[in-house]
């Protein structure tokens, strides 16, 4: 199949739209022209007619692209999501329904300015890592048609990965978002559970789902979630994402699993990758630290060998019933071992998970975020012909955990493994951490050679992103709260976090107070020209955390805004002017440190 | 029986401390003294011998009583929790077990100086509202032994409420902790699921179960409260508290269902109480609102009609097949129930509750407690032994919902109904806010009349209990963020609340700052006699909201220390000295209000 001459990732999109090169119409003639190049029709269940497509986008030129992040952006969507006017299959053609509105994640890319094109193809009822179980016809992996595209996300992560369209939704319940990224060279984003809106999916473990987001690069899927993110009130599984902390990006610290608990089936060529990965990512700066990936493996094995099997049976047993000879036989096998449970055991299963997320807690101490192979392997068509359900199951050791742990993944292609097929590792992170699961990736991805799905473009090296220091609030600090000095602890015990040590602009003088219990200096602002730079340390707090910290700040000293010597503001410690009067004017130390040291231990009592 | 002559509850007990009345030993032995002569043996399963609780006692007598909160404080423990030393019975004789360790929550009080000197009477594995499914004999109501104590938690309410002991630690899953408390005049509280530890608990409903206090006065169930809760990170339900927000206590918006959804079974004197005492919070200065009880009333009925009731199986399943005839019938018949429910209702049921708590969030949005009464009516002990399971269920009408709601709780006493019994009304927050409850129900519970328990001592009138504003932080601002002026928006959006308007102490300097776009006061603090008192508002902002707000603040302005004209200090806007030399004195105006009103609006061109 040949190439797409251009790629449609969302920066190369927008250059072309800015520059009148493309137009939205233009664009969607493009991705039609594509579809029908494209040799496998398996990807698509329904495409939207393209005269309803153009019209959307003639309506769309007329509208300002500063307004629409995602103005003119083709994307296909997994035919478990509602779309309006097309009908909902979930794989099952027996089980398809005319939905009168669209699902909301779906209706916010759109209210941005996206293009939906079409459903994309699935394993049925998306109960399947495979991509094998549907009755419209098997879509191929476009590196090589004897293997698995992965799934069940199986049509959304082709769409992306042949340069069909800008990006895919997907969902994700035990890896159907990470498993087709993996195995189509394109970056699969499970978010947070919660996140997406999951109103208008046909539920399949409704506790767990996930709308997914299938991209071809990192920078991407983090834009594409932004749009797509959001409470809302009409789904009981929704969310609102709290404001969080991003961990701190030099020598960001990355989990990996001891050896023992790392299988590649004997795919020895996918263990070369991971390795390949990991040093890649100490060579990026991260460190790299062994833990215990127990909690996490047996919290795998839960999903397909417990209870929540009966979630899928809850939400389309009755269609089982109905229609037993509708449904695809691996698939009803699976559903219907749902009825083997009963609630003891769902509960028993809720408590031992409960101890293991704890367990796992103690785990996320160490780590900022786990490293894993997106899947130890890839197989053919025809292996998981001969052995549906142990293949599929092989294909999850490595996600199953996420969604029943409440933590975020983003999966990034790793290079070529087994017969020249891509591979994937995948970040793990805890939820709400999306913004470093896409920062990482995206730094991660451009490694040589790397190219965008299937296109053969290469991967973009991306732009820097926004300091991840924007949660926070720096603070200066020039005595008794620098590092080793007795209120340091002050700062950490709030969460507080070094950033860099430097000097105040020439315009201040430093004091020693007088009477005070711990000993401290009194910085004052002076714009008499007899002022100079003085020592400090720049910490950075949570809103929270500062919040705390400014409160209890006693008298005469206060926050205010410092002038440091590079011409960057910070807030930090300044003294009212009345309570300097009188104390020692110990501007020419320099700084509280030199001070101290010249003074000896004396200073303790002289000012204790 | 008769009444003890003073009262235990904790500031009585404290004050008989500190002025030399009363020993550890002292009052041990009176407590022991106590218990021999009230004619009830049913309270208790198994009471500590008095004389390893005297030996307790006397090395108690050694330590400093200022680092001991609950310094010699007797108290009780529900026989399902676990005390080193003491069998463990559950209400079940046969299912006892010799526990190692004492139950954290337990340790956590002893540690603080508190005397456990025995195990209480309960409903058989916590199972019944009524405290009469127990083969230990049935406790009686203090107020009439007719009656009800009320369960599941009967001997810790009773033993509370006949002045045997200081407070008593219950567990709540339905109502456990309320009801008993309703029944015998005393005050129940239910803290929000994960605050106290369940380690060392027998479950009953693990998912749901909650540690629960029993406590003279309200003022001492926040006590006990905040000794007990801790997060236990060996108990996988353990939760961390996070900061929250009191609601303003000026015009605390209390919800009340509609008519149609109160239900007293026929009791005139139990609604007539519950409409007395919905006047007396009007009268307190609560502002009434009728709110939709309608997604309350439906999670309260799916927990005794939902498959809950196999989480009970879970915990106890094994026991009861074992050993069937060890177990009180009415509880087989219950728990063996829980067999009927498969995992594809239990999950069900978890999908039909996350509706139901997204529905009564809506409901919440409206108010910020909601005052129910604690039971529709009391029964005799005859009368649940003819009917024991449909009588009970009317009993959790307004108890059922809370911890399946994430919600916390309070009990408290509203004054003689039936029979000259007591009646309680129940005081329900959102997840977290024990403050709220225990403040709220401090003040309302000194009614003219009101005893403590059935010790016939009254009520005394809470001192002002610490301002809920502890959890957030006040901040004087004297310009431009007054209330009305141009930059207040700073502080509503952050959600800042006006707790008052006063002035400085005499020892500040106010001054009209050039240059600025929006004009600005600076205020200098000075200490050479000539500073004046001037005009501020005093505000009040969350951790977060604070930070954000100072991390705003541009220079020369800052937060420092004020002082107030009351001798109070809080933070506040101060100004850097060297900005204000040149600038216009302002301080005879008194105030930045005053001096606009004196300059007109020219003040906004002439610093504009």
């Amino acid at each position: 199949m040949p190439s797409p001459s251009w790629s449609l990732d969302l920066r190369a999109l927008a250059a072309r739209y800015r520059s009148g090169e493309a137009t939205p119409a233009g664009v969607v003639a493009e991705v039609y022209e594509r579809i029908s190049r494209y040799a496998d029709p398996a990807v698509w269940i329904h495409l939207l007619p393209m005269e309803r497509v153009l019209e959307g986008a003639h309506t769309l030129a007329g509208r300002d692209p500063a307004g629409l992040p995602l103005y003119g952006v083709p994307f296909a969507v997994k035919d478990n999501l509602d779309l309006a006017g097309v009908p909902t299959t979930a794989g099952c053609p027996g089980f398809a329904y005319g939905p009168e509105k669209t699902a909301p994640v779906v209706e916010r890319l759109m209210a941005a300015g996206a293009i939906p094109v079409g459903k994309t193809n699935l394993d049925q009822f998306a109960t399947g890592l495979v991509g094998t179980r549907t009755p419209y016809g098997v879509c191929r992996n476009p590196f090589d048609r004897r293997y698995l595209p992965g799934g069940s996300s199986a049509g959304s992560a082709v769409a992306v990965a042949a340069g069909l369209v800008s990006f895919a939704l997907g969902t994700d319940t035990a890896g159907s978002g990470r498993v087709p990224a993996a195995f189509t060279n394109t970056v699969g984003l499970k978010p947070t559970r919660g996140l997406l809106s999951t109103r208008g999916l046909v539920p399949a473990v409704r506790s767990l789902d996930c709308v997914s987001i299938f991209a071809l690069t990192c920078e991407d899927a983090g834009a594409v979630l932004s749009v797509a993110a959001g409470f809302d009130p009409d789904d009981p599984f929704s969310r609102r994402a709290p404001a969080v902390e991003t961990p701190s990006f030099d020598r960001l610290r990355v989990g990996v699993p001891e050896t023992d608990y790392l299988e590649f089936f004997g795919d020895r060529a996918a263990q070369g990758r991971y390795r390949a990965a990991l040093a890649r990512l100490e060579a990026l700066g991260c460190e790299l630290i062994t833990i215990d990936f127990g909690p996490f493996a047996d919290t795998a094995r839960m999903l397909y060998g417990g209870p929540w099997v009966a979630e899928r049976l809850a939400a389309v047993g009755d269609f089982l019933e109905r229609e037993p000879e509708s449904v695809h036989p691996v698939v009803y096998e699976i559903i219907a071992g749902g009825a083997r449970y009963d609630a003891v055991s769902a509960y028993k299963a809720a408590y031992r998970l409960a101890g293991l997320r704890r367990l796992s807690e103690g785990q996320w101490q160490q780590m900022d975020v786990l490293a894993l192979p997106t899947t130890g392997t890839i197989y053919t068509v025809a292996e998981v012909e001969r052995d549906p359900i142990a293949l599929n199951a092989n294909l999850g050791l490595y996600t199953n955990f996420v969604n029943l742990l409440d933590l975020c993944a983003l999966a990034v292609p790793s290079g070529p493994g087994k017969a020249g097929l891509p591979t994937g590792i995948t970040f793990v992170a805890p939820a709400w951490q999306e913004t470093l699961l896409c920062r990482l990736g995206g730094v991660f991805h451009p490694w040589p050679g790397a190219t965008l799905g299937a296109t053969g473009h290469p991967v973009p090296v991306p732009e820097p992103m926004a300091d991840p220091a924007d949660r926070g609030i720096q603070l200066a600090v020039v005595g008794a709260h620098l590092s080793g000095q007795p209120l340091n602890h002050q700062l950490t015990d709030l969460g507080g976090a070094l950033v860099r040590a430097c000097r105040t602009a020439a315009h201040y003088r430093l004091f020693a107070l007088v009477g005070e219990k711990v000993p401290k200096p009194g910085l004052v602002r002076t714009d008499d020209g007899n002022g100079a730079a003085i020592e400090l340390e720049v910490w950075k707090l949570s809103a929270e955390g500062f919040g705390r910290f400014v409160a209890n700040i006693p008298p005469p000293l206060g926050i205010g805004t410092l002038l440091l010597e590079d011409g960057e503001q910070v807030k930090g410690f300044l003294c009212e002017s009345y309570a300097v009067a009188g104390a020692p004017d110990i501007t020419g130390f320099g700084g509280w440190r030199a001070y101290l040291a010249a003074n000896g231990s004396s200073a303790g009592i002289a000012h204790g």
